[in-house]
């Protein structure tokens, strides 16, 4: 067995993958060289075509569902035993990278083009996957597709949500799904073996210990809130200090406690507010209103649960003379992913002879709602000084062919293991 | 002359005075009863013209000028005499009441068609004025009619500045005097003879003391800053505290130490942040930027200049890991409308048989520039809970009447002592 196995790593192309990544990357790009490719959006069909023709050319047979994910199936021998899924997204941020999706859907593409080069015919059907709108940048919000696709999440639901123009879901995908009726449709919910995703790190922990390859343990737990302050507007030069409910000082003193509350000593939990409205938000009135986002993430579900409970409670101690209302907007436990597929992806990078490293994903992945219905593991290759969601995202091409190396070799495992 | 000034008081009809201004207030009403008239907006075009129209019925000639200030002339006997201007503004914030600035303008028509009725015909002329932008609320800084017109700021100045969609004060200008193009257009800076500006009080002490008129003693100093904290743009999943430059953060600590340092236990000191801008302001990233408005008076041009000389210092000390820039826009120092003027309006509301007191201006009017130029003095009357710049601003028809009278006496003085 070793043999074919160091055959399907070998068999991976740098070249070929890194064409590929730039192909893509060239439907939606930025003069400044990022890429601005939102989902269900006109230069998703073209991207979705290109992906579909790389498949028939290797005889993938393309499948598409009611939420517009996209499979590229390579049958196995026995065609009736669940198939293993891999792959990401092809959705991007409004100025994201190359690589952030992408590249997760394009290393599990050259993983299956390895096994087939090499001459590996699986028992189980092995599955390309891009999952529609992982970015959520368009419609709010993201992880639509795999959330509909295990249920998370129902077609009502999401069918609704709109974007900035106004168009809901339910239009953009009927125009999409219109560009895609030669591809069959299949329902959700048929069995899976289970997900493999491999991703860009978005952090610098692969990048400072020198190595290509992370294997993910698991997904922070998250939390999100919206908090309102309400005021009185009146008049900055009439307006005594001491008569004012002025919304803006009653958030700054919320906020300040809410950052020394939520503080701890080791670092670990990751407490951001990136989003304050003031309203009327005019140099000379004082602001009747004042709405921030709060996003809360760690890796036990406990210190999400505890913090989060503290919230509201530390909003109103530090509200002066406005009132606050702090609502809790989204909850995602932590994930854990399997030991079995962890143990699996370790023996794979070291069959590839690639050294890596456990590490947690502090950003959610489509491999979040799938842990919840199939067995689920992540790898994160290095990207440079971590920078993501931005259009300098980078990674090497060495790099990227490690990741495709580790997954062929986790494929054939899983899928000849029947 | 006892008899004539009893009959142009007698002739200010209330009913009238409040018709007009609840028809102008339905040019851009809200759905609260306010009132949403940017200045040089679509909403300004029917405004200005139904001045003119009511003009034009009591024989009022109109004009303007390139700064789009509108005024309306009853031209005296003596036609050469520099003309007494009269008035105040149309523009108001965007969720703004129905009196601030209207009233100013509407009481000085209704004085002028008083005089008219009760048979005066002036030696002086005398213009009924509507000063272009007095808010800022869409270009800022305010003032911006007045400032023009009396050589505060040049027309290239003020030309550039754009609003939040980038459109600038010349296409929003030639958009409007386009509208207006059978309206003579006036050189700035002929001679004036004075100025009388009515005004709601914006504070509460007419209410407190029962008295429905004030005669305005001096208007306080001002200065602006704009604040700018830049940080790092960072995922709010993955990058830790210790290791963050949050703009927002350091705009709290900022502001918390301004707040402080700034406080007065008299309660005399004006200090607000009314304006507030995140970016990218999204809900999972760290945010990069953060620019604030500080709006500072006082009534001694020495407190003015001694806090505001403080604001960067304080600003540098609080900035934690950001970089902090504090920029002073505007400095107006406090002015002393002078003694014959406030004499005149003290007399003309005995006239008129309205009880007075002085008190000063909190607030900034047009008033503080034309005082640069000629003889200028303000009137007050009550607001509601000195409740301004809001949709629930509110007076009554009795002290819209008490204002009125008091102008039109204090004009018929001045304008007819030649």
């Amino acid at each position: 067995m070793s043999s074919s196995d160091a055959g399907v790593a070998g068999a991976v192309n740098r070249n070929r993958l890194w064409g590929r990544l730039m192909a893509l990357a060239e439907i939606g790009a930025t003069p400044n060289g990022g890429v601005h490719r939102f989902a269900l959006s006109e230069e998703e069909i073209p991207a979705r075509d290109l992906l579909r023709r790389w498949g028939l050319d290797l005889g993938l047979q393309p499948f598409t569902d009611d939420a517009a994910n996209l499979f590229l199936r390579l049958e196995g021998s026995e065609p009736d035993l669940p198939p293993l899924l891999v792959g990401s997204h092809i959705d991007t941020q409004p100025t994201g990278g190359k690589f952030d999706g992408a590249y997760g859907v394009l290393a599990a593409f050259e993983a299956v083009e390895a096994m087939i080069d090499s001459g590996h015919r699986p028992k189980r059907s092995v599955e390309v996957v891009a999952w529609m709108n992982e970015e959520g940048s368009r419609f709010a919000p993201g992880m639509m597709g795999s959330a509909v696709f295990t249920g998370k999440r129902s077609m009502r639901e999401i069918e609704r949500v709109v974007d900035e123009a106004g168009v809901s879901v339910r239009e953009a995908l009927d125009r999409l799904l219109a560009a895609d009726r030669d591809i069959p449709r299949r329902p959700f919910g048929f069995p899976v073996a289970g997900f493999l995703e491999a991703h860009i790190e978005q952090g610098v922990l692969l990048e400072q210990h020198g190595l290509p390859v992370g294997v993910v343990t698991g997904i922070q737990g998250k939390k999100t809130f919206r908090v309102e302050v309400t005021g009185e507007e009146s008049h900055a030069g009439t307006s005594q200090r001491r008569q004012r409910r002025d919304a803006l000082v009653s958030a700054v003193d919320i906020i300040r406690a809410l950052e020394d509350a939520i503080w701890d000593e080791e670092d670990t939990v990751r407490f951001t507010i990136g989003r304050l409205v003031v309203k009327p938000n005019a140099p000379s009135v004082v602001p009747s209103s004042v709405v921030f986002a709060i996003d809360l993430r760690h890796y036990e579900a406990e210190v999400v649960e505890t913090l989060g409970a503290r919230i509201p409670e530390i909003c109103e101690a530090a509200r002066g003379k406005c009132d606050v209302v702090a609502r809790q907007l989204l909850h995602d436990d932590p994930v854990l992913f399997p030991e079995p597929v962890r143990q699996r992806l370790r023996a794979a990078a070291d069959r590839a002879g690639r050294p890596h490293t456990d590490l947690l994903s502090p950003a959610g992945h489509d491999a979040r709602y799938l842990s919840g219905v199939c067995p689920t593991g992540m790898i994160f290759i290095p990207c440079k000084d971590g920078i993501s969601h931005n259009e300098a995202e980078s990674i090497t091409p060495a790099d990227a062919e490690a990741g495709a190396a580790v997954l062929a070799e986790a494929i054939v495992e899983w899928a000849e293991a029947g």
